[in-house]
């Protein structure tokens, strides 16, 4: 799966909508801990199938995700109840004149769960990014490209949509300034704003004589009368089979880093980071097998905040030895989720002169301010995600395993597509549903990782498109197929893409799909220095496409969990220049180019390949030398690549690849008494010569 | 000339000093305006000659330059003065504790003039890079590790040196926290303290409850009764035959911008950026063509400060029409150059309430500060730098020329070392000497563009050797030969290394020298779409260095300027994630990827190359395609080639550029009269198979 989009801050597109062309990316932020990118979803299922239904100077771009009604949502009353609400003194002692509602939850999740959906709830919009800020007479969201065509579908007229990326649209804090009367209260909930933008948008109205205020009670709450409850799902412990570390061994590790640094507490605000911590899964939130929780940890103390019910079964708490401490420095003292605050106000409270506090500066606002400006200590990432990204050996077993369970299911996915497409029967949405019947077959099954981008012809150039029934197209023998698609088994997490033709493709596609190849193989085959960050590799990804003037407009890989979230940081390889941490052995990776020809074929090419040490000939200054060893071992279609356009020494990496393919997967398949897959697991790995 | 080091924050050692070797490099900070990066000067030749000099615990490395003695200066007296001034109430209204002294002048260059050299007057250390701090007990020295050695035989024992890159040693903020008593003053001359380092340092005393004050005399030169006077060389003017474009025209694009951006005042501070406004071009600082000097401009008024009698010659007030406008938009108003303060005071007085004034936020802190915060603007990089790195047709054809005359010169000296070398009488020196003798040949010959680096042998790893009387080697047919070296013309600036051996290279020395050609060959030859950055093109010259675990710990590039700075900013090449920005036609920037064997050799190929629009098969979304184009015409030695190392393609472009080299400057030689340079030429660029 590629790498998220984070904020595009300009970007000028030519007025003539259907041959819309990118002139100039100006300045791009920084994304959030994820090692996420930039990403633009190019317009090619609107340019074919919709444009007559818009204006040819707008840019629009189709959303990755349409589930709900695409009818606009009626809203008067509800922005009746919330203007209220801003000014009642049941919240603050001076009512406010605009109240901002971001789309993120108390711990900066790239998914939410529903009860967090307050943006959504309010405006109708339901597009994984944008904010809606409601003031007195206006109610204004921002969004990026890829939701203006579904913001304006969802949203009623209550609503102005701010065209995030177009040269016109005023930023939030402009507009705010623009439209506020003088020394205006803007409120915003601090759970579900990030420390770094609060104070970002904090300068830029105090500079212009309003305030920001942090307001306690969540507004939209209030006005939602069925808002769902948090998700309080199932907990599942992880024993050391499967983890390699215990929790116990972790907060050990946690310590030392700490009082190397002079660091008294820490306190854990990410979910994935605290499932890892505990060797702990929960599934709170869709594909991400997290739990609302937060820690807080001090050099003799465990804080633990989640619903205590979760903790109520006997093995749950002898795996935390709830009950029997090993040592009193190990005993972990549970609150509930929502006295993480209070707790930390205490600890706050008696904190020493000295005392320091590490918080993720992308942590929330609200935590953040509790600790006094003296003691905090923010951190880009905390020690906890940089242990979460270097794999143990155990972690790489589990995810080798995962990933050669998730290739017996490819394999009889794409043995079974062979034969059904000709038949005329198979769509985008049966293709995916396949994929998952097949992988749920697999040992340790838990669920997908992301929803499975599958699609055909045009749709394939929609990077993060997915298949609705409105949508839903026949896969056939005349057109691109590709699938991206992973999932979660209890020993690792799985994202693969691969580009089929069940066909004869056309050179066109056949050359972009080789110099794909190339860039694939170009990072995959890299040798380089110990300590190198990812974003040195990017270029190579891209050289080949480069030379024939061609080129995709997303990252090249991003960090991937073990049994946890798809997207993690602190590593990943792009061209964007965010404070990516250096690549070490063990760390684990995607390498997935791609090409996308609007309208007609998207092309992209994904392993997840493990950091492993390399032996070259030389070892300048004892540094030490990296490469890549994949982990994913699905064959990479011949008949899409045309071999002369390869070297020699790409050639043998094919075919070594294929080899190990054979070998490992063909095992399993044997094993598991699959000869449909088996036999054309063996007709797709034949040498190229 | 390679890039400019930037601080190195953390290098870790060995302790085995003769076989030191670098474990990891933390972190580094942001290098200043120009595209510059970071460089480890590695101790061959400390590592040869002198080690038994160090504590083998010890980590040292020889500095670029040591003209001045090594003895160390005694400041006992000095330091005296300089803490009874500390304590003068004649400079403020109460004492201070502790007074800093930077390196730079008031302009942030680079290099400096005499009488900018206030941190070597106090300490004798006379090292490009290093921060003094006196207190009322100590003197301390905060250098990196190209200095330690220099520094500790320059400075006597009142002084300590604080070894910048080691674990144990102390920021100069922590430092100072730890040695000061409660409460202090610490002292800066508010000049030579950029505003972004102004802030850190604020910030850090602030929060241990001291407090940074702004000393307007500079107290160095209060106890330095005979500092050099400021330079006030003649100026020269230059003409649209060689700037293309008139100062008149480039206030206008200036005015244009700042339109834009709603700007209304912008102020001048780099010398260079000055120089290429208004065409001018002085000697002030050796090496730099330039001249001291700010520059304010207004949407109708050009304040230009400078020592007015500079101004007097009659060509002079015409070029800059001083006595007769063309327009009164376009009426420069002079000023003595210390007068600029309170002029942009009287300046700031005047401010419209939504008027905004643009500065670097590398100026001063002085002049900074005089800007209302709600009016500053601060930028990383001025409108005048970024037109001033893009070249236009006049500036790119001088710089073509300048290029073709230098190439003359070097043909020349290579075919000189050729004949005199086995005669055992050139020296490192001596062929530095040839060097600029037959550059000065050449037409409209200035001056050097930097000190040349002539290294033979283990001489060759020390990145910014320069030959000294008690370093000087003699070259020999059995080392390999690194120059570095460069002028000023003009219509030109270059800078060029080419490494040669005059006997028979080892099997070793051809297999570095083939892969640092391959990874010129890489940059050089890469095509690359309108608006990639620079850093994103660094890993390609890496690339067949790293897969035989190979690497050069310096960028690959950096920007050059016209008949100006050989360091210019804003683009370069380099594995930094600085804010370099995009690179487009127009823009020159070095490519001079190395190997260094300590000890042994030194290998580094450079030419200059400008940015050239490219038209490969494709041209996605429009964007257009970049590639370059040498400047530099000198043949490259294929005696030191391991030709089978190289594929196809790398051979054609060998032989490409060896015929162009043949046809272009052969041309120039012939019109000379060079013949004996000429036939070298011709011996040197045989096509290779």
């Amino acid at each position: 799966m590629p790498p998220q989009p984070s904020q595009l801050i300009l970007l000028i597109f030519n007025s003539d909508f259907s041959n819309s062309c990118l002139f100039s990316i100006l300045q791009q932020n920084k994304g959030p801990g994820v090692a996420c990118d930039f990403e633009l979803h190019v317009n090619s299922l609107v340019g074919c199938r919709q444009s007559v239904q818009f204006q040819s100077s707008e840019f629009n771009m189709p959303s990755e995700k349409s589930e709900k009604a695409m009818s606009p949502k009626i809203t008067g009353e509800l922005l009746r109840q919330l203007r209220q609400a801003m000014k009642n003194c049941k919240y603050f002692s001076e009512p406010i004149q605009a109240y901002i509602i971001p789309s993120g939850d108390a711990h900066q999740s790239e998914y939410i769960a529903p009860c967090d959906c307050r943006r959504e709830f309010i405006s109708g919009f339901d597009g994984s990014a944008g904010t809606a800020i409601v003031t007195e007479q206006h109610a204004a969201m921002w969004t990026d490209g890829r939701y203006f065509l579904q913001a304006n579908q969802q949203m009623d007229n209550n609503w102005t949509l701010m065209k995030m990326g177009l040269k016109e649209t005023p930023s939030q804090e402009d507009w705010l300034i623009s439209v506020l009367p003088e020394n205006s209260k803007v409120g915003v909930d601090p759970w579900i704003i990030a420390a770094d933008q609060w104070k970002n948008m904090f300068k830029a109205l105090s500079s212009a004589g309003h305030s920001l205020v942090a307001v306690q009670d969540n507004l939209i709450d209030a006005v939602w009368p069925d808002r769902p409850e948090r998700p309080s799902t199932q907990l599942r412990s992880l024993g050391l089979d499967f983890t390699g570390i215990s929790w116990q061994d972790k907060i050990t590790t946690l310590r030392a880093k700490m009082s190397e640094r002079k660091i008294t507490w820490f306190v854990a605000t990410a979910l994935d980071e605290i499932a890892w911590l505990f060797n702990l899964r929960g599934a709170d939130i869709e594909y991400n097998p997290v739990f609302f929780a937060y820690t807080i940890v001090g050099m003799n103390t465990i804080r633990f905040f989640v619903d205590l019910k979760r903790l109520s079964d006997p093995a749950m708490r002898e795996h935390l030895q709830l009950d029997s401490p090993s040592k009193p420095e190990l005993s972990i003292q549970t609150f509930p989720y929502e006295s993480v605050y209070t707790e930390l106000q205490a600890i706050c409270a008696a904190l020493g002169p000295k005392d320091k506090v590490w918080i993720c500066d992308k942590a929330s606002c609200a935590l953040t301010q509790v600790i006094p400006k003296t003691h905090r200590s923010p951190i880009p990432y905390t020690p906890l995600c940089l242990g979460k990204a270097v794999k143990n050996a155990t972690e790489i077993q589990g995810m080798k395993m995962a990933h050669i369970k998730d290739a017996v299911a490819l394999c009889e996915l794409f043995a079974w597509l062979e034969k059904e497409i000709p038949n005329g029967n198979v769509t985008e949405i049966s293709a995916a549903d396949k994929a998952e019947e097949l992988r749920s077959q697999q040992k340790d099954f838990v669920g997908l990782s992301f929803p499975t981008i599958s699609s055909v012809g045009p749709h394939g150039a929609i990077i993060h498109y997915r298949p609705l029934p409105e949508t839903n197209r026949t896969l056939t023998v005349n057109e691109v197929y590709l699938i991206d698609s992973g999932a979660q088994y209890v020993d690792g997490t799985t994202d693969v893409t691969r580009t089929m033709h069940f066909g004869t493709p056309s050179a066109f596609e056949k050359e972009c799909f080789t110099y794909v190849l190339k860039g694939h193989i170009a990072v995959s085959a890299a040798i380089f220095p110990n300590g190198t960050k990812g974003h040195l590799l990017d270029s190579f990804a891209r050289s080949a496409l480069w030379e024939s003037g061609l080129d995709y407009l997303h990252g090249t890989g991003h960090g991937v969990g073990c049994f946890l979230n798809v997207h993690e940081g602190p590593c990943g390889i792009s061209y964007k220049t965010f404070a990516d941490e250096p690549l070490e052995a063990g760390m684990i990776v995607s390498d997935e180019p791609g090409y996308y020809e609007d309208g007609s074929f998207g092309i992209r090419l994904e392993n997840v390949v493990l950091v492993v040490p390399a032996k070259p000939k030389y070892n300048y200054r004892n540094r030490g030398s990296l490469t890549f060893e994949p982990l994913t071992l699905v064959p990479i279609q011949v008949k899409m690549m045309n071999t002369e356009l390869l070297t020699q020494k790409e050639r043998d990496w094919v075919n070594e690849y294929h080899r190990k393919c054979r070998e490992v997967v063909g095992a399993e398949l044997e094993r598991q008494g699959r000869q449909e897959a088996l036999e054309w697991l063996i007709r797709e790995t034949q040498l190229i010569i």
